[in-house]
C-alpha cells in the first residue's frame, strides 16, 4: 500500500474548520444537539450558504423542505446532475461529526476543485438534508425523501412535544412545505447520489483504513417476544414446580446471540428486556424482550428469522411457559449501485488506498434516495467506531483522505 | 392412613365463620389489605377481644406493642406458659388467611378445648402480632420481637408514607409505646411458641396432604450482581466485537437456576433484572439483577454461595465485562425445636394424617421468637400454593384437620 503524501492537507484542514464552526450551532450540554427548525438550526444555515458561495457554488437556495442545496455546473452542456449530501441535524448531545461531515467535507473537496479551475464534466449538487435523524418530529429522512420523491404529506402535520407542527418548522426554517412536492427531483435529471459518513463501527479502524466502500444499508426487522410463565413465591415454591419467565428469557437471549455469530452478514441483539413483577422475591411471571436482526441482504435475514423461530422453539417449548413473538418493524436493504460502488472503488485506488467493501448497519438518507437513483456511499474511519455521541472523532489525515477520494469519485464521474 | 371423621368439624366451622368476618376489616379493593394501626386494623381489635372472651379466656388484653393477647389458665398450678399465635396484619391486597387464620383457628381450638371443660395441663396464651408483614412501616416482626424482648426502640420513630411515626400508630391502637419494654416475656416462664400458617406454597397439596410440620424457617440471602460491558450500535458493531452485557447477565441468570436445581435444600431466584440503556438498537452496556438464595442449612446455603461464585466467574470471566458481587441481606435460617417438632408430628399422627416434614421458605414471627424460647410451625395445605394474593383460599376440611392436630398439641403439652 503506498500512501500518497499530502503536504498541503488543504481539504482536511478546511472542512476541520467548517466542521469546527458548524459544532457551536447546538444547544448547550454536552456533544452537539441540533435538532429539525431548532434556532441553532436556523442559525446555521444562512452560515452553511455563506460556505457554499465561497466554495463557488454557482446557485444556493433553501429548497421547501428545509434542504439547503448548492449547485456546480458541469463542463458537459447536457450533464445530468450528480447529488452529494448528508444531514444536518443530530441526535441529542450526539457528535460533531455524523451527518455535517457528510455536507462539509464535499463541500471542502468543491472549493479545491472550483479553486483548480478545472469543471468537472458532471454537475453537482450538493445537498444538506434538513433532517435524518427523526430527532424532533416521529419521522425520519424528511428531507432525502422529499427530493426523492416519495415524502408522505400526512407527515406535515406530525406535531414535535410542544405540540408545532412539521409544516411550522420547515416554515420557521424559511421553507413553504405547501410547495413541498415540488422539490421532488425527476430521475432523468439525476445521475446518482453519494454520500459519505462515519462508519459509525470500529471495522476500519480495526484494519487501519481511512476508507471503505459501502455495499448496502442494512435491512432491519425488530420483533417483540412476550415469555409468560408464574409468578410464585421464591421461598416456597420448589425449584421444579416454577415456571420462571426469566430463566426462560435468558435462553431466549443467548439464542439470539448465538445465532447471529453463526450467520456471517448477520447482526443482532436483545436490547430491551423487562421483568414482572421485578421483586427481589417473586418468581418473574413474564418477561418482554426486544429482538432486532439486521442484514444487508434480506435472504439472510429471513432465513435467520425462520431459524430463529426454530431455535425459540427448542428452548422454550415444553417449558411450561407460553411464549409469542410479534413483528414491529421490518425495513428491507437498499444495495449500493454496482456503478457507484465501481467508482468509489477506483477513486479509493487511485488515492493509493486499498479497497475494504463493508456494508452499513445504520440506515441513512441513500434509504430515501435509492428511490430516485443509483446511491453509493463512502465510510470514513472514525475513533472507536463511536457515533450518536460527544467523544465522535476522525482525525485531519482522514478527513483529508476521504477528500481525495472524494475529489477523485467527482472528476471521473460521467454526468 | 387412616383419616378421621369429624362429623360434626366445629373447628372448622367456626373458625371459617370468624376468618369470613375477620376478611371484611379491611380496605376497599381486592382482597384483604389491613395495615397495622389501620383503621380496619383499629376496629377489629375489640371484635378479636370479644371472640377471645367467647372462647373462655381467663383475662384478654391488648399490649404496648400492639398485640392483642388472651390467657387459657391450666391446670397445672405451676405451668409454664405455651404461647400460640400468628398476625393480624396483611400486605396490600392479601388473602384471608395469610397470619389471622394462625390467631382464629387457634381460637376454635381453645374454645372446643374451654366447652368440653376439660382445662389442659398448660396456660395457653394466644397472641395476634400486630404486624409482620411490615405493610406500613420499613421494619417487621413488630409485635413478636417486643415478647421476645430484642425490639429495637429506634424503630418507634420509623415514618409511614404519611411521615406517622410506628410509636403514634401503636398509641392509635391504644397501646403506649413509651412502655413497650415492658411487653417483653421472661423466658423461664415460657415454655414454647407454636404458629400455624398456610403453606405459601404447593408441597402439601402436590402431596395430598392437610398438615405438614416444619422443620426450620429459611435463611436467606441477596446480592446484587453488577455486569458491565461497552454500550454500542447494534447495527454497526460486529459480534464479535462486542460487550453486551446481557448475554452475560443471560448466563447468569441460569447459572443461578443450575445451581439451585442440582442443591438439595435450596432455592433461588432472579427476580429483579435491569439493562441499560435498554433501547432496541443499542448494545447493551451495563445489566444488574438481584440474586437470592435460601435455604433451611446455613452450611448448604453458604457453600452454595461460594459454588455460585465460582459458576459465576466460569461464566462470566474472560468475556471482556466486568462484574461484582455486592452482599444486600442476609438472614441465617431458625430450626424449629426438635422437642416441639416432635410434640407436633405426634399430635398429626394422632389425628390420623402421615408425618410430612417440610422447611420455610417464607419468614414468620417465629423468627423473633426463638430469641425468648423454642419455636414450631405447623403448615397447613393451601390452593395453588397461593399467598400473598386475594385468591388464598384453605377449605374447612382442612381448618378441621389442623384444629384436630393444634388440639391434640395443646392437650398432650406439658406446660
Amino acid at each position: 500500500m503506498t500512501e500518497l503524501v499530502f503536504t498541503e492537507c488543504r481539504i482536511g484542514i478546511q472542512s476541520r474548520s467548517w466542521l469546527k464552526t458548524a459544532a457551536t450551532y447546538s444547544e448547550p450540554g454536552p456533544g452537539v444537539t441540533r435538532v429539525l427548525g431548532s434556532a441553532e438550526h436556523r442559525a446555521l444555515l444562512p452560515v452553511l450558504a455563506d460556505w457554499y458561495r465561497e466554495a463557488g457554488a454557482d446557485a444556493v437556495w433553501l429548497d421547501d423542505a428545509g434542504n439547503l442545496v448548492g449547485r456546480w455546473e458541469g463542463s458537459l452542456l447536457d450533464a445530468r446532475t450528480l447529488l452529494i449530501g448528508s444531514h444536518q441535524d443530530t441526535v441529542r448531545q450526539g457528535g460533531a461529526y455524523d451527518g455535517i461531515m457528510g455536507v462539509l467535507l464535499p463541500l471542502a473537496v468543491l472549493s479545491e476543485i472550483n479553486r483548480s479551475g478545472r469543471r468537472p464534466a458532471t454537475a453537482v449538487e450538493l445537498v444538506a438534508f434538513c433532517d435524518e435523524e427523526g430527532t424532533r418530529f416521529a419521522s425520519t429522512l424528511i428531507g432525502s425523501s422529499a427530493i426523492a420523491g416519495n415524502f408522505n404529506r400526512d407527515l406535515l402535520a406530525v406535531t414535535d412535544s410542544d405540540g408545532v407542527t412539521l409544516a411550522d418548522a420547515l416554515r420557521a426554517l424559511g421553507s413553504n412545505p405547501d410547495q413541498i412536492d415540488r422539490v421532488a427531483r425527476q430521475p432523468e435529471q439525476v445521475s446518482g447520489y453519494v454520500e459519505v459518513h462515519i462508519e459509525q463501527g470500529p471495522i476500519l479502524e480495526a484494519e487501519n483504513l481511512p476508507v471503505g466502500v459501502v455495499t448496502a444499508i442494512t435491512g432491519i426487522e425488530r420483533h417483540r417476544l412476550t415469555i409468560t410463565g408464574k409468578a410464585g413465591h421464591a421461598g416456597t415454591t420448589p425449584m421444579h414446580l416454577r415456571k420462571d419467565a426469566l430463566v426462560r428469557a435468558a435462553r431466549a437471549v443467548l439464542v439470539v446471540d448465538e445465532l447471529c455469530h453463526s450467520t456471517d452478514d448477520l447482526v443482532g441483539v436483545v436490547g430491551q428486556l423487562d421483568v414482572t413483577p421485578g421483586a427481589v422475591n417473586v418468581i418473574p411471571a413474564e418477561v418482554t424482550m426486544s429482538i432486532e436482526l439486521r442484514s444487508p441482504d434480506s435472504a439472510i435475514r429471513r432465513r435467520a428469522r425462520l431459524d430463529l423461530m426454530e431455535r425459540l422453539a427448542g428452548a422454550l417449548d415444553g417449558s411450561g411457559c407460553q411464549w409469542k413473538v410479534e413483528t414491529t418493524y421490518e425495513q428491507n436493504e437498499v444495495r449500493c449501485a454496482e456503478s457507484v460502488q465501481w467508482a468509489l472503488a477506483q477513486a479509493v485506488e487511485d488515492a493509493g488506498y486499498p479497497v475494504r467493501r463493508l456494508f452499513s448497519g445504520a440506515g441513512h438518507d441513500g434509504l430515501a434516495m435509492a428511490h430516485l437513483t443509483n446511491i453509493g456511499m463512502l465510510f470514513m474511519r472514525c475513533k472507536d467506531g463511536l457515533s450518536h455521541h460527544p467523544d465522535e472523532s476522525v482525525t485531519t489525515e482522514d478527513l483529508e483522505a476521504s477528500g481525495q477520494v472524494i475529489r477523485r469519485f467527482i472528476e471521473s464521474w460521467p454526468g
